[in-house]
């Protein structure tokens, strides 16, 4: 593995900057995030959706550049870039040849300091906006997914971010602007970069870009803690889509890496896992089933994902519950070791190139509040026993926590 | 860019192998295509989805080892691996570190000369196959994609593979080892290794580990021209989902990079195509948008898909082929450079991985009959001139071509 030298800044308005220079990579990459999520829109009819309406307005014009100017302006420094919203943030991710990462990184400024939000880019976006909305349910596995969240998540955070027709309605540029001012400011603002860039050329360029941006963004807070229970959407489908999850730890947490083997085992990392194996090979019950962790700086949460027909979704969710139980004895040598190599293989594999390092920057900085190199994550790794996950597993999945578990389930019967 | 050498051999059966030799990457990745795909598949009831099931049942036990301790070997070397099945072959790709690459050889030289394809793990593969047949449906956006390619390709390659209910059933686990012995033969099989790894060390392992080895495949032809026309197929949906397909250059054609560049400005890279411009920006017909280009061995198709809402399909539908008569009087000298920039930079920022480099050796060779290097194919898109690119689509998009497209709708109502 290459020697790694991650920098960290705060730019004066309170924007934390993290850089890592990699040495012969052609690519730099930006990944920049600021604090504008659905957890902090407008309530209901006052305004739900607007995050993710803004994060589409954004792209359509900035600073003295048309929507179509700005996009051209990007196309030909052959930046490949792509937009996302969250509960917590909207993020931009944005890939360039090195050479290029200054004059990126001036129109990503554009971008995020001065957006145009016209009102015919308005009209276009909430029309678009109101579709995704209206077409939730066409995908079941994503519609079950959103269902989960809405039970086992606290609100606000627990909401799908689409928003609603009435909240959708009340938006106007106005409102947008006024929105856009007051929410994206450079404390709770992070940006990583990675590539073959010079670290104290982009601070100095970004202290310059960033003048007069000033101020705090309000961060939104739980008002009420995750319902649980279960939850059942009837829908018209061939099958069955069912979604259990658990309250797991945060990615601070020091038993976020021991849980993290453990659902590897359980459900995660590809063909092997238990899931995989009792649902899927031995007894043919479902296509899809796997589990995964996500790992926030708040709160965690572990979900299984199954399709399964009809007919065999409750024997698919019984397997899916004797196995979540026998997990809570713990995994065996055998498994802790391939699970170590797979997870190792897959940080080394996946976690070189500039857009892997920059999203990691900006994804550590925000949910553990310092960065990591790649040899220090697999360091940790590399530390982690046998004893320890065990310890976790039995703790994690005792009878208890299994019942406090909340399922989600879209199809044309219940359960 | 790093200097490349690529060799090829023929092994001794008849396989073709090209080896990338990659300085200073920690990885290898292996993609190996055996000729065994759906279009190859016994017809209909006599066993329709075979190559389907195969691409599941191979995975389950090969050599002396289980099901499990198949899998649990790949996973002890940190291997990172996937199958798949198309029209014409099942492919795996393997990842792994590259001093694991010998092993892993020998691992997925068991699954392809030696499966167990046995009893039990065929009931479970026949299951899970009926299940996903079943399950077409739920996925409308997949499902319009089935369709169009029925009518837009000829047969036997214009089939799903997903086979059909007697077809599955009538699949044994003789019949299943007969089809292998006969369908993966050596000529007509392609790998590509690239990665940290010795050229010549590599060839002489695969002759020793495919001693024997030896016949020649029976390639499908085709059977019936492509339909054409429209076909719609009603589903409780809440959007109209949409594909028009085009006849377009094989890979081989001079023409297939012209046809690329023509695609990348009408409906690819992104958000700044016409399309993505005309229907989603400006108009706000649909969230959905774009135009892919499936350049094969012996031919290709241009589909644009989009999905909207039922009352403003027909809206989106006229405004496409608005946008595809608009496109015969070529593209502006800007589009041309951004997209020339769009397409090098992609070739590079996406390309050098080892995933990606053999995945490049083995579909040239599979496509092409040779192999090309990344700075061969950059030069080749460095000397294509907007004249070229103009003439060309002068003539696949003069209304009589346009006229010759395919339709497919799924939704709730025709347009």
């Amino acid at each position: 593995m290459k020697k790694q030298n991650i920098e960290v800044f705060t730019i004066a308005g309170g924007m934390k900057l993290a850089i890592e220079p990699i040495e012969g990579a052609t690519t730099a990459t930006i990944v920049w995030t600021v604090p504008v999520g659905s957890a902090g829109d407008p309530i209901g009819d006052l305004g739900a959706g607007e995050s993710n309406v803004l994060s589409e307005i954004i792209l359509r014009g900035a600073g003295d550049r048309t929507s179509r100017e700005f996009s051209d302006a990007l196309d030909r420094l052959g930046v490949q870039r792509a937009t996302s919203s969250s509960g917590y943030a909207i993020t931009v991710s944005a890939t360039c040849m090195a050479a290029q990462t200054e004059e990126t990184l001036q129109l990503l400024c554009d971008m995020y300091l001065r957006p145009r939000i016209e009102a015919d880019a308005l009209e276009a976006s909430r029309e678009l906006a109101l579709q995704s909305l209206g077409s939730l349910t066409d995908d079941p596995q994503h519609f079950v997914s959103i269902k989960i969240n809405e039970i086992a998540i606290p609100a606000p955070f627990n909401q799908h971010g689409y928003g609603s027709v009435k909240g959708l309605n009340a938006l106007t540029p106005e409102s947008l602007h006024a929105s856009w001012k007051r929410r994206c400011r450079p404390t709770g603002s992070i940006m990583g970069v990675a590539g073959a860039i010079d670290p104290t050329k982009i601070r100095d360029l970004m202290e310059r870009l960033l003048e007069g941006w000033r101020g705090v963004s309000v961060e939104p807070k739980e008002t009420a803690s995750a319902s649980r229970g279960s939850i059942y959407e009837k829908q018209v489908s061939s099958q069955t889509h069912m979604c259990l999850a658990l309250p797991s730890p945060r990615e601070a947490d020091d038993a976020s890496l021991p849980h993290r083997l453990m659902v590897r085992v359980l459900g995660g990392g590809g063909m092997s896992n238990r899931l995989f194996s009792e649902v899927r090979e031995k007894r043919g019950l479902c296509y899809s089933v796997g589990m995964s962790y996500g790992c926030g700086r708040d709160r965690g949460l572990s979900t299984i994902y199954a399709g399964s027909t009809p007919e065999r979704a409750s024997e698919t969710l019984a397997c899916i519950r004797t196995e979540l139980a026998r997990m809570g004895q713990g995994v065996t040598e055998g498994e802790f070791t391939r699970a170590i190599i797979g997870l190792k293989s897959g940080i080394v594999m996946g976690g070189e190139s500039t857009m892997a390092r920059a999203a990691a920057l900006a994804g550590d900085l925000f949910r553990r509040g310092h960065v990591r190199t790649l040899a220090e994550v697999v360091a940790t790794v590399d530390r982690l026993t046998l004893a320890q996950v065990n310890e976790h597993a039995a703790q994690e999945l005792d009878p208890k926590r299994i019942d406090e578990g909340a399922l989600a389930v879209v199809g044309p019967g219940p359960l």
